[in-house]
């Protein structure tokens, strides 16, 4: 197993989910080592939820797995990147491809796209 | 100033630095709430180190600042994407274009491209 420094942030590193294809940045999450086991053996990416407090598969809920195409780790081993492909095409709870939809902008927020989604529906809130 | 969640990460945030032309993800670094100001009032890509506890305008010692070209912050404002220009070419201390260039293949990390520069000639080590 190609270990981590998850000693920086208390059991925990940052990831970046990209869409393999387009290099979009689609979320970032963070994976403690249960986490980071579980996407190398499954393939699927797999984090740990803080507000949760327990192991997350992305999409168990919605459907929208992310399936993992290549895994980067940086210089110093305590970050990572997934190049995914997103099933159902939005990573983000909003509805949104991307949870990074808010662009700032002369020191305002503009949201950047349309759901692809309606997040009452698929979560049944 | 658009305020950022700074509390889930006790006074931090974590940011990609993502290519603005490419979408290449450079490197991940970490923001307070005085980095985050500073990022915004000067177009240049300003981190927290954690390792070194101060503000840490990226390319202060190598010369390879970031250029801001576009600010995007999540879903529940707590992580933020820059789109940047790499002044340089090289993000990464190593000398490599990103610090995500250890490719997990099989087991294994593969590295991947060759540095552009050479540290101990940038940094003086």
């Amino acid at each position: 197993m190609i270990s981590l420094d998850f000693n920086k942030m208390g059991g925990l590193v940052p990831v970046v989910a990209q869409d393999h294809a387009t290099g979009e940045v689609l979320m970032l999450g963070f994976m403690n080592a249960a986490a980071w086991e579980a996407t190398l053996k499954t393939g699927r990416a797999t984090y740990y939820s803080r507000s949760r407090n327990c192991l997350w598969v992305k999409g168990e809920t919605s459907g929208n797995i992310q399936l993992v195409r290549e895994i980067r780790i940086d210089c110093d081993d305590d970050a990572v990147v997934l190049r995914i492909e997103q099933v159902g095409g939005a990573a983000c709870h909003t509805g949104h491809r991307s949870c990074f939809h808010k662009r700032v902008e002369n020191g305002t927020v503009h949201i950047v796209g349309e759901p692809l989604f309606d997040p009452q529906e698929v979560y049944k809130t």
